[in-house]
C-alpha cells in the first residue's frame, strides 16, 4: 500500500479522457485549441487576468519563474528545506544564470516576515555583497503547512518593503487551498505573489504542471524561456488538455480534499507522534526504526525522514481501505 | 488536409494503450519498471551498450547531449538551417554556458567533411578565437536528406581527425533509416556517432523523445542536467511506456516508412518543382504565390517556405486519399 | 621597428607619472578620489550627465556593456568581422549568460543601417527564433574606418525603430576622433548610443579603459556585474588616475592624432595597394609574400592579414624616422 | 593613520621599478619577456612544476580555479566566512555557470576535515541533490588563521576521500608562510592542492595577482577562460613584472613578515581583547563602541566588525611609530 510518493499516483480517468480526446490533429506547439483557453480558464479561477502555461515539472514552472523574476547577480530568499534548495539539483542557478539562493530557517518550512527582514538585515548593502531580488515561499510547506491569507499578505508586505518579487511554489497548492479554504485569489495576487507554480502532477495530472503570472509584464519573457529550456512540446494540447480536465468542475479541489482526508485520518490516529498540524497531504510521524518495520511488515510502503521520523504522503486516489489500516496499525503501534 | 507539420499529428493507438496500462502506481522519477527497460531495448536495437533517457522535446534532447559533448568556451560546428541554430530560441547557448555555433554550408542541410575542415581551417588556433569541440548533423536533415552510412563514417572520420565530439539530431532518425535501409549502428556508433537525440513525437509519439549515449562515460552528466533542467518528470514511466511500445515490433520503423511513402507519391507528382530529394517525409517544392493559394483553396493547409517555395509534410498517419488528391492536385498545377 | 600592434606599444610618461601619484594610502576599490573624479571627468567631455567605469580591458567593457544591455535570449548584431566575435574568446556568451550574435556583413567592417534591417528582417517572429536586442558597431572599424556623426545617427535610427539597443565598441575611439573631427557627444550619445567601451590600452595607458554610460539607468547593473566578473580592482585608483590623466589636456586626442598621422604617411606611400581608406592608425595594404619578406628583412615587424595582405598599425609613439623609413620601403617594392 | 585594509596600501618601491622597466614596446597579452618568465619562478618557489597566470583581482583568480574545478552542475565546499561566500558578489556562480557554494562552520572560518565530511554525508547520493566535486579553504582565512601542513594534509586526505578538487584562496598566503614558516610546498601541492590563488596586490603589489595550477591539466582551460572572462590584459608584461619583482628575493616574504610583526605588536597589547588568535596580519578586537570611538578621535581608522569587535589590519608598509601608538592606545583603553 503506498504511501510514499503522491507523485507515484496514476493519472485520474477524467485526465486520461482529456489526452484521448486532444489525441487529434491540431497546430503544433501551443498554438492549438486548448493551449489557448488556459489564460482564461486560469483568469476565471484566479478572478483577475492572469497568464498561464503549461509545463512539465515543477522544477521548471519553479525555475522559468525565477529566472523571470530575479537577475543574475541577484538572491532569492528561501526556507533552507525549500525544494528549490533541496531537491532540484541546482536548477535555480542553472536557469536564472547563477543567482544565489539565501536561505531562511523556521518551523516546518514555513517563512515568516521576521526572518525575511532579518535576513536582508545580515546583507551588507555594497556591490561585494549579492543583494536579494525576490523571495519565493512553498505553498504547502515541504512539511505539509498551509499558509492562511493573512500570513501571505504579511509575507507580501515584507517583500513589498525589500523590493523583492515575490514567487509561490505551490506543488501541493491544491492541497493548502483544499486545507485553507482560502480563495486562490487571497493567498496569491491579492496578497503580492507574482508568480505561481501551480502544480497538478501530484494531483491527478499526468505530466502537465502550470505556471501562473499574475505580473502580465513576465509573460513575453518566460515564453521565451520556457522555449530556450526546451519546455515547448509540440504536442503541447496534451498538457493543457490534462489541466483544463482538473480545472473542470473543480476537480483540482475534490482531488486535493481527498487526499487531506486521508491525511487527517492518518494525523488523528497518529496524535502525540505529529511532528508538524496536518494542514496538507503529508503526514510527518515519530516512529522508531522498530515501529517503521512493523508498519512495512503489514505492507505499507513509505519513506524514512531522517532518524526516528517517517514520512507518509496521501493522494487523489488513496483507498480508504488502505488508510483505515494504516490508521489502525500507526494507533496500535 | 494537415500536411504543415508532423508535429501535429496524434499519437499512435499504440502509444494511448502503453500510457494508459503504465497509469499505475509505480516508482516516482525513473526509477519505474518501463524507464529501467530503456537501456536494454535501445542497446539492443543499436547492437551495442547504450544508455537511453527519456526527454520530451528534441531541443532538450539535443542541448542535453551538446552540453555533455562541449564546454562553454568551444563552439560547436553545424549547418546554417540545423534546428539547433535556427529554431531552438537559443536553447545550446543555456545548456551549455554560452558556447558558440559554428556554421557551415551545405546544400540540402547536409553537412560534408570538406565543409567541416573548412571550417576548423579557418580558426587562428590561438586564445582569441573560439575553438571547436564537436560537430553536430542531422539526420534527417532539414530539407529532408538522408545520410548514408557512408557520409556519417566520413563525418566521423573528419570529426576523429580535428578532435570533435560527434551529435547527431535524428529529430526524424526514424525516416532516414527508413529511407536509406541502413542499419541504425552503421549511421551511429560504429561510424563515430557518440550521441544520437531519437525523435519519436514526430513519428507517433505523445511526448517522448529518446537522448541515446554511445559514450556511456558521458550518462552520469546527462542525467545530473536532465534534473537541472527541469526534464526528470515524476511520471517517468508515461514517457517510457510510449518509447517501448513504438520500439515494439519496430513499430516506429513501420510509421516512418508510411510516412515516406506518402513523401514519395507527393515528389512524383511534383517532378521538376522538387526543390531537394525526397529521401524523407517532407516535400520542398516551388510554387508561386498563385499556386499555393490555388492548393490551399482544394483544402491543403501547408507552409509556405521562402519566396516561392512551398514544404509538405507527411506524417505517420498521412492519409492515402488526402495524399492522392494532393499529388493530382500538385501535377495538374 | 614594430608595426604590428598598438597593443605593445609602451605607456605614456604622463600616464606612469599619475600611477607614482596615486601610488599612496587611500580607499580601497572604487571609492578613492580619482575614481570618484571619472564620472565628472567624462561628463565633461561628453557634454552631458554621464556614468564612466574603469575596467581593464576593452573585452570586459564591451561585455559588461552588452550583458547590461541584452537579456540571455536575445541577440546583438554586430558585424562578421567585429571584435566581439572574432577576437572575444566568445566572452559575450559567458557575460550575458548565452546571448547570440547575429552577424552583418558590409566592407571595411563597417555597419550599414541596411545590413541591420535585412537581418531583422531575416528573423521570423515567433518564439522558435532569437530576436535581436542590441546593436553593437565598432568605431574605429576592425579594418580602421571612422564612422561619421551622421552614419551613427542613422544607425541609431535604426537600431531605435527594430527597438535594439545600441552600443559602441571604441577601442580605438580616439583615433575616430581625431580622424573624423566628430565631438564625441555627436558620435555617441546624441545619435543614440548608449554605451561606449572608450579605449586607452592603445592609446597611451597602461592597463586601463573606460566603460562609458549614456543611460544611467545601466549603472547599478554594470556595478554590480564588473565586481561579479572580477573586474573590481582593490586599488582602483590607479586605473582611475592613468585615465585621467590621458584627458587632461586631451591627451588622449593629441595621442591619436600621432598615430593617425603615421599611418597616412605610410597610407600615402601605399597609394594603390590600400585595401582600405586610412581613417584611423591601421594601414591594409596589398603585398605579396615575398613583399612582405623584403620589408620584414629590412627590420619592419607586422602581421600578415589573410592571403597578399599585411596589416601595418602605428601608435602614438610610433618614431617619426621608422615611419619614414618603412613608407619609403612600400614605396618602392 | 590607517589600519582598515592591506588593499589600501601603496605599491612597493621596487614593483613601481620593475613596472617602468616593463614599460617598453614588447609582444602584446601574455607573449612577452616578462610573462614566459611565470611559470619559471613560480615552479621554483614550490619546488615543483606548475603552471602561473597573472591576473588583477583575487575574486578573479579564485572564480577562474572554481571554474576549472567544478563543473555547473556540481558544488563547492567552504567556510561560511570565507571571500567566495560572503565578498564576490557571487563571482563563482558566475563563473561555474551556477555551481553551488556549500557552506560549513568553524571558528576562525577554518575548515576542519570533520566538518568537510560532515557537509558531505548530509547530502542524499541522488540526482535530486547537488552533490559536492570542490574544497576551497582560504589560508590565512578570513578571520586571519594559518593552516600548518599537518591541517592542510589532513584536509587533502579528506578532499580525496570524497573525490573533491582542493583549491586554496591564498589573498594572504604570503602572510600565512611567514606565519606558519611552512614550506610554499608543504601547505599546498604536497598536500593536496591542486590550485592557488597566491595574492600580491595586499602585499606590496599593484594590481598583479596570481594563479597558480599544481595540476597542469588545468591549464589549458584556465588560459580561455581568463580570455573569456575578459582578463588577458594586452600589456600583461606590467602585471608579470609586478609579480617577479616581488619574488626576486624573496620580498613577498619579507613585507608580510613586516605586516605580521605589526599584527603581532597590536596582538600583544590587545591581551585579553583578542577575538582570534594572531597568525597573520589582521587583528579582531572585542571593543565598545565607546572604545573604538576613542581609538578613532587618536586618528587610528579601522573597520567595526560586527556588534563589539573592530578589525585592525596591517600591511607591509605599516609604519613602526603608528602601530606603536596603537599598540598603547589600545593597552589603554
Amino acid at each position: 500500500m503506498r504511501f510514499f510518493s503522491d507523485n507515484a499516483a496514476p493519472a485520474h480517468p477524467k485526465v486520461m479522457e482529456a489526452i484521448a480526446a486532444a489525441n487529434r490533429i491540431d497546430t503544433a506547439y501551443d498554438g492549438d485549441e486548448w493551449s489557448s483557453r488556459l489564460d482564461g480558464a486560469f483568469s476565471e479561477l484566479f478572478g483577475a487576468e492572469v497568464r498561464a502555461f503549461w509545463v512539465t515539472t515543477g522544477t521548471a514552472a519553479n525555475c522559468l519563474a525565477l529566472a523571470a523574476l530575479c537577475p543574475p547577480y541577484r538572491s532569492i530568499l528561501c526556507h533552507r528545506d525549500a525544494h528549490i534548495e533541496v531537491d532540484e539539483a541546482g536548477a535555480p542557478g542553472f536557469f536564472t544564470g547563477g543567482a544565489k539562493l539565501m536561505l531562511v530557517d523556521g518551523p516546518g518550512a514555513k517563512v515568516a516576515p521576521d526572518a525575511v527582514s532579518a535576513a536582508i538585515d545580515r546583507i551588507r548593502k555594497d556591490v561585494h555583497q549579492v543583494q536579494a531580488r525576490a523571495l519565493s515561499i512553498t505553498n504547502a510547506t515541504e512539511y505539509g503547512l498551509a499558509y492562511s491569507a493573512a500570513e501571505v499578505a504579511a509575507l507580501g508586505e515584507t517583500a513589498r518593503r525589500h523590493a523583492l518579487r515575490f514567487h509561490m511554489d505551490g506543488a501541493r497548492f491544491a492541497n493548502a487551498i483544499a486545507s485553507t479554504g482560502a480563495s486562490p485569489a487571497d493567498v496569491t495576487w491579492r496578497t503580492g505573489v507574482e508568480a505561481l507554480s501551480f502544480g497538478f502532477v501530484k494531483n491527478g495530472g499526468l505530466n502537465a504542471e502550470a505556471l501562473i503570472l499574475f505580473d502580465m509584464g513576465l509573460a513575453e519573457e518566460v515564453l521565451v524561456r520556457r522555449k530556450r529550456a526546451g519546455h515547448l512540446l509540440s504536442k503541447g494540447r496534451m498538457l493543457a488538455a490534462q489541466i483544463l480536465a482538473l480545472l473542470d468542475g473543480d476537480l483540482w479541489l475534490a482531488n486535493a480534499r481527498a487526499a487531506n482526508a486521508a491525511a487527517r485520518t492518518l494525523a488523528e490516529a497518529a496524535g502525540d507522534r505529529l511532528v508538524y498540524p496536518v494542514e496538507a497531504n503529508e503526514v510527518f510521524l515519530k516512529a522508531s526504526a522498530d515501529e517503521a518495520a512493523r508498519l512495512r511488515s503489514q505492507g505499507f510502503d513509505f519513506y524514512d525522514w531522517g532518524a526516528g521520523e517517517i514520512r507518509l504522503v496521501t493522494s487523489w486516489d488513496s483507498d480508504g481501505e488502505a488508510v483505515g489500516q494504516l490508521a489502525a496499525a500507526i494507533a496500535k503501534l
